[in-house]
C-alpha cells in the first residue's frame, strides 16, 4: 500500500496537493496578494530605503493574515522594480511565508523557449516559491521546464485586463477562441502529471471580472481538474457569485472546488486607521475570507 | 526647424533611433546574446561564486565584441537562476555595455496588465536597458507602460521553438493566424509613436528558423516600419538567406533593413582553444558578422 500522500513532508507532495493541503488547513481559497508600492505604504514605514521598507511592510502583511488564509502570492515586477536589493527583499518576503506554513505563488508571468524557461523554474525554485504564473504563449515546451523543477503553474488563459478579449477572446477556425485552444493545451500538458489526488500541476489564470459566464465555462470544461487562480476579486470589482460558473463541479469545500482567489489592493491597502496598521490589514482579510465563504 | 536626431545627446533619442544609430556605427545586424551558463564557462574563471563567475564572463564578453558589434541581448534568466546576486551581475553586466557604447536588449519577455508592467518597465530603466523583448498576450495595455517609460519593446510574435505553432500559428475565423493578428495588433500599439525618422518603437521577435517563408513575409507586411529581433542564429540552425525575406521593403544597409540577427551560444561558447579566452568569443563574433554581411 503506498503511503498516504500527508504522510510525507509538505516539500515532498506533489505542488497541487500542497495547495489543496493549504486551502483545506485554512478553510478558505482567499489569496493575498502581496504587491507592494512604496507610495501606498501605512505612514508608519520610514521608506527612505525602497527595498527595505516594502520588505518590511511585507513581513508585517504576512504576519497580520498567516493565521487567516493558506496561500499568498506575491508579485516579482513591484520588488524587481527596485533592482536587486528588490528581489533581494522578495526572496525574503518568500521566505517569511514560508516560515508561516503558507504556500507561496510567485506572479512573474514568465515564458520562454525550454532552455530558458528551466533557468526562470531554478529562479523561482530558488527563492522557494511553491507556484509560479507564467505566460502560454510559447507552447508547452516553454511550460514543461516549471513542471519538471516540481513546480505548480497557473498559466494565463483569460486575464481580467479590458483589452484582453484582442489576442485571447479571437475566434479560431477550428471552433471555440485562443483561450480556449490554450485552456486545452494545458490539460494535455498535465496529463500523466497529476497527483495521486488526481489534482494537475498545471492551473490557469481566469480573471473574475473578464470572462463571460459561458466562456468561463468552457474553459472550466477544458480544464475540470485544474486550480483556477482567480485575480480581480476586491479592488478590481469583480464579483464572486461569477465564481460558481469556475469550481471544479460536483465537489465539496475550498479545498476541492479547484479556486483561489486574490485580492491584492483591498486586503493590503485598506484605509489606515489604527495606529499599529497590521490590524487594519487584519480586518480585510478577515472581510475578504467571509465574502468568499461562498466559494 | 527641429533639432535634427543627432544633434541631442542618445539617452534623449528615440530609442527606435538610437537602435538604428547603434546599428549603422557597427555597420552590422549582429546582436551578441549574453546568456551565461555556470557550466560552460572558459576553464580560466574561476566559479566558486556563481554570480561573480557570470559577471566576470560577461564582462570578458562585452569587452571581446564592443568594437564589433552595436547590440547585446542580455538573457534575465540567465542572471535571475542566481538569485539577487544575479541580478546584481546583470546590472552590472548592463552597465559594462553601456559604457563600451552598447545598445542593450533586455530579453526578460516580460508582460502583465498595466500597472504591472509599469513596474517591470521602471525595473528595465533602473537598469539602463534601451529595449526590453516583452509577451502580447494579455492586449496592448500590457505593453504600453513600456512605450511610456522611453523604452523600445520587441513583442514576442513568430517564436523559434518547435511547439510553437501550438498557439502562434492558429487559424483565426477572421482570416490569418495568431502571430500574424499579433503583429497588426503591435503595429497600432506603435502608430503615432513613431521617430522623427518613422521608426517604430514597437518591433517583433520573429524565429528565423521556425516561420515560414510567407509567413514571415506576412507579418513583414503587417509591421512595415518595425525592428525585428530574429533569434535562432548559429546554435538554433537558423539560415541566413531566409533573412530577406523579413527585410524592410526597399530599404539600404542594415541600418535601414529593420533586422537585428541575434547568435547566443554560437558566439559565446565557442570551443575553448586560446589561452587568452577573449580572443575564441572574439573570432567567433567576426564569423557572424561575416555570416551576416547579407544583411
Amino acid at each position: 500500500m503506498p503511503p498516504s500522500p500527508d504522510s510525507h513532508p509538505p516539500a515532498q507532495r506533489h505542488p497541487a496537493d500542497r495547495l489543496a493541503h493549504a486551502i483545506a488547513r485554512a478553510g478558505t481559497a482567499a489569496c493575498v496578494g502581496l504587491d507592494p508600492v512604496l507610495e501606498r505604504l501605512p505612514p508608519a514605514i520610514d521608506t527612505a530605503d525602497a527595498a527595505g521598507a516594502i520588505e518590511d511592510f511585507c513581513t508585517g502583511v504576512i504576519d497580520a493574515v498567516a493565521d487567516l488564509v493558506g496561500v499568498v502570492k506575491p508579485q516579482a515586477a513591484c520588488f524587481e522594480r527596485f533592482g536587486w536589493q528588490g528581489v533581494r527583499a522578495l526572496e525574503r518576503t518568500i521566505a517569511r511565508a514560508k516560515d508561516r506554513g503558507l504556500y507561496v505563488i510567485l506572479d512573474a508571468k514568465r515564458g520562454d523557449i525550454g532552455t530558458t524557461s528551466a533557468h526562470y523554474a531554478a529562479a523561482a525554485q530558488g527563492m522557494g516559491a511553491d507556484a509560479i504564473t507564467v505566460n502560454p504563449y510559447l507552447g508547452p515546451s516553454g511550460l514543461a521546464p516549471f513542471l519538471d523543477a516540481g513546480l505548480q503553474i497557473f498559466a494565463l488563459v483569460r486575464t481580467s485586463n479590458p483589452d484582453s478579449d484582442r489576442v485571447q477572446a479571437a475566434s479560431l477556425t477550428a471552433g471555440g477562441t485562443v483561450a480556449e485552444a490554450v485552456a486545452r493545451m494545458l490539460t494535455e500538458l498535465g496529463r500523466g502529471r497529476e497527483s495521486g489526488q488526481g489534482q494537475s500541476p498545471v492551473g490557469a489564470v481566469v480573471g473574475a471580472t473578464k470572462a463571460g459566464r459561458a466562456e468561463a465555462a468552457a474553459i472550466r470544461t477544458a480544464m475540470p481538474n485544474a486550480w483556477f487562480l482567480v485575480p480581480g476579486i476586491g479592488a478590481q470589482g469583480g464579483d464572486v457569485n461569477d465564481l460558481a460558473a469556475i469550481r471544479r463541479p460536483g465537489t465539496g469545500g475550498p479545498d476541492q472546488a479547484g479556486l483561489i482567489v486574490n485580492a491584492s489592493r483591498s486586503v493590503i491597502f485598506p484605509a489606515w486607521t489604527e495606529y499599529v496598521w497590521e490590524n487594519d490589514v487584519q480586518r480585510a482579510a478577515e472581510a475578504l475570507v467571509r465574502e468568499l465563504s461562498v466559494v
